[in-house]
């Protein structure tokens, strides 16, 4: 038994022993922590434990309470009220225009020492950037001689080589002739946009949708339609048929593992729907699966490509996720629109920079890919519920949380009065940052929703900034009372 | 005296003295070499220095002679014919569809262990290339946590402060605050007319024309008019007014310093018409400046953007020809277009990846650019004349080439009959690479053109490349005749 497990269990028996009763306050997580000389973190994880049996509930900005049993007419956990609904978007295309917010905003994320709980990134702290730092050392003194035609699109063969295996490793067969190498995903997913639509075209996107797939429209001056989207199973098959009934669509992007911000993975059923819907309106369908190794459950998610039989979809990913932000490499796999993306790949950038592309693909050869991915992977899934639990002690309520099944980030949906611009603000002015709901549509629909970043080792500095958040959150309600 | 000028002193001597007489054929490259146990280089160089003295001239596929002189009823060297004119492009706005046939090109030319005088880059062994991957490998130790908000566009702080620096050693000053570092010039260029001109628009271009240029046209869908330019003082104004005053141009495109292929630097005063033109028509000025630290005169040449008055000049430059292909460093400074340009780059490929950018600035920073252009340039300036020599004296009666005033390109016409595709595949077969003229037009209008690379260290491999090449033209010639 863990100590976090031995903990929630003392506290069961010191209730059931009565030394504790229904509606009776507990220690806080600090003065836990402080008294029985434990982490922070294993008594959180103790209480969530003990939160998630319905034995205790926390109460925004008072602390954790002993729940009365649901049997003695105990309230149920207010499991309705903190639930994310599927959002309704008005399916109206849009232009769109959210670059300059995302770079102003990244920009204040990456300067100086703020608590970064805004960050798009991972923490770089869990990736081997030293081991793929010396394969990139080692290389470049292999080769001090260096051609820049190895590295022509598709890309360096031996990097292909290697996603290929990986693909096969995650039981996904995909053709290495299929492989364009990229600078990271984004010029993936503006490729394979560009070569299946021209501007002016109308997208179909999730709402929220993640904005690199908002910036891929933008770039090339089309048109975003948001569908409503279920918190945990994605893009609303029956809102997106409406749609492609009614409108000329030339693509719909979405991520379909660990969606960025919801964090949802689709169910793999409505995954093949989803990919034979779009398949009977010969739509082409651009997948970002970025975040597919970063599951927290048993498998490995399959990815929409998998379930496509037409060479319809669109799939593209890369390592920043994964293994390392700095390097920008991703890929694309284009089905029937391979060719043209090559084409594209070669006009947009020429070549992917060589260093970066031998450098990881000499570090999946020789290195523990799949060991520092399980590593990663335990400990997002640990911070996940850390981070929706401390949300949901310390912010007000009406706070709603998503669930995220893997990757990095958790969608948190604010009182309606709460702006987050003026939230953002606040927090940076506190020395934290946030991710604005503003990012993640066209069509401005997510005013008081944040998402926040759970992949930094989850510290007292960290609990603190959630902490301070919390109480700016109340003060933004206050205000707009006022 | 150099050895060079002693050998060609000599030869004058044995002129005078009547040892060789008018019409007589002197000793071939090879023999002297032999004879006098002196480099093959050294030879061509004093032959050279005779021919331009007008005291000897070379025959197609038969060596050298003394010539009858001038006062005696001798030709004038052959002046006006050798001499490439001014390009006649006809001046209708076409699509553009050249990406292909440069990719499969530039693949061709870089598998193997083919002769690469078809090669668009330099030659690596001539770049600090170790150097330059010390200071990688330094900077990845020093800094094994990375975040990518550093290096959000503009770009790398640190190399943003060495570009600037280094504008101003030439005489330059630029605004830091303007550039935007990019993925090579070809991404440099390709935001740049992406943000002045949208799909449709027609784009004037000298003619030939560098490819990239046709590349980021056709990326975006666009239409190129190809504009007369004379082979040493670049695109004509007097053309290039009548096109403005008759078309609707969205941009003009052209690089004024050692254009890619024709080498001739735009004389300074001609820089300033051009400028001044544009701006009249309120056209943006897009320039390609990617050679300009390798002139082979005595100063740094001017940039357009030096002379833009109005912040309509978009001005842009890479690393990779003068420092390291590798590592896909470019940059833009875009006048009144900054803000549309950083946008872009943003949407285009996020952020540029880092190491690549540190590693050059800490070269730049500690490191001897200066000392290293000044040895390229000179090897260059002498690898210029010895390929224009040998291809003089072994290509077939017919053949004209230019005259680079820097850079490390040739651009040779071969007679009308040859097709530069059969003879690229000729070439090919004989372990060979050119670029063939259909590159450097969108209209097909470089049939009989190919463009030589001598950047590489001569060796009697590249003179017998280019003995081999030129039976080859005549091999195309006698076929096209039969």
């Amino acid at each position: 038994m863990k100590l976090y497990e031995r903990l929630a269990r003392e506290i069961e028996d010191l209730i059931a022993q009565g030394v504790f009763r229904h509606g009776d306050r507990i220690p806080s997580v600090r003065q836990a922590s402080q008294h029985r000389q434990i982490s922070i973190t294993t008594v959180l994880h103790a209480y969530m434990l003990l939160e998630s049996k319905g034995i205790i509930e926390s109460r925004p900005q008072s602390g954790y309470f002993v729940r009365l049993p649901a049997s003695m007419g105990g309230n149920t956990g207010g499991k309705i009220e903190t639930e994310l609904r599927t959002s309704e978007p008005i399916a109206v295309s849009a232009q769109v225009d959210v670059s300059r917010l995302v770079l102003s905003t990244l920009r204040s994320i990456g300067s100086g020492s703020a608590i970064p709980l805004g960050s798009p990134y991972p923490d770089p702290k869990l990736f081997p950037s030293d081991k793929i730092s010396r394969y990139g050392s080692a290389i470049v003194r292999r080769k001090s001689q260096w051609g820049v035609t190895d590295e022509l699109p598709p890309g360096n063969p031996e990097l292909i080589r290697q996603i290929t295996r990986r693909y096969l490793e995650n039981g996904e067969p995909v053709d290495p002739n299929e492989i364009v190498v990229t600078v990271g995903a984004t010029e993936a997913l503006n490729l394979c946009l560009q070569a299946v639509a021209k501007p002016g075209d109308t997208v179909a996107v999730e709402s929220p949708t993640y904005y690199a797939m908002l910036h891929a429209i933008e770039r090339m001056g089309m048109r975003a339609i948001e569908v409503a989207t279920h918190p945990s199973e994605g893009i609303d098959l029956g809102a997106l048929s409406s749609i492609l009934d009614t409108t000329r669509i030339a693509a719909c992007m979405v991520m379909p593992n660990f969606q960025n911000p919801l964090g949802f993975q689709m169910p793999e059923e409505k995954k093949r729907e989803l990919v034979e819907l779009l398949a009977r309106h010969h739509v082409p369908l651009i997948e970002s699966d970025v975040y597919h190794e970063l599951y927290f459950g048993e498998s490995h998610p399959r990815s929409l490509k998998s379930f496509d039989t037409h060479g319809l979809v669109l799939h593209c990913a890369s390592f920043s996720k994964s293994l390392t932000s700095a390097y920008r490499i991703g890929w694309a796999m284009a089905g029937r629109f391979h060719e043209q993306v090559e084409k594209l790949k070669f006009l947009n950038t020429l070549t992917t920079p060589s260093i970066p592309q031998l450098a990881i693909a000499e570090y999946l050869k020789n290195d523990g890919y799949e060991h520092h991915l399980r590593r990663v992977r335990k400990v997002y899934a640990q911070q996940a519920n850390l981070m929706t639990a401390t949300v949901k002690r310390f912010f007000p309520e009406g706070t709603r949380t998503s669930h995220p099944m893997g990757g990095y980030v958790l969608w948190v949906e604010l009182p309606p009065a709460v702006d987050s611009m003026r939230l953002y603000q606040l927090a940076l002015d506190n020395g934290i940052t946030i991710g604005p709901g503003y990012m993640f549509s066209a069509a401005n629909s997510y005013r008081n929703f944040i998402r926040l970043n759970y992949s930094y080792t989850w510290s007292p500095e960290i609990e603190g900034a959630l902490i301070t958040l919390g109480k700016l959150v109340a003060a933004c309600m206050a205000v707009s009372r006022a």
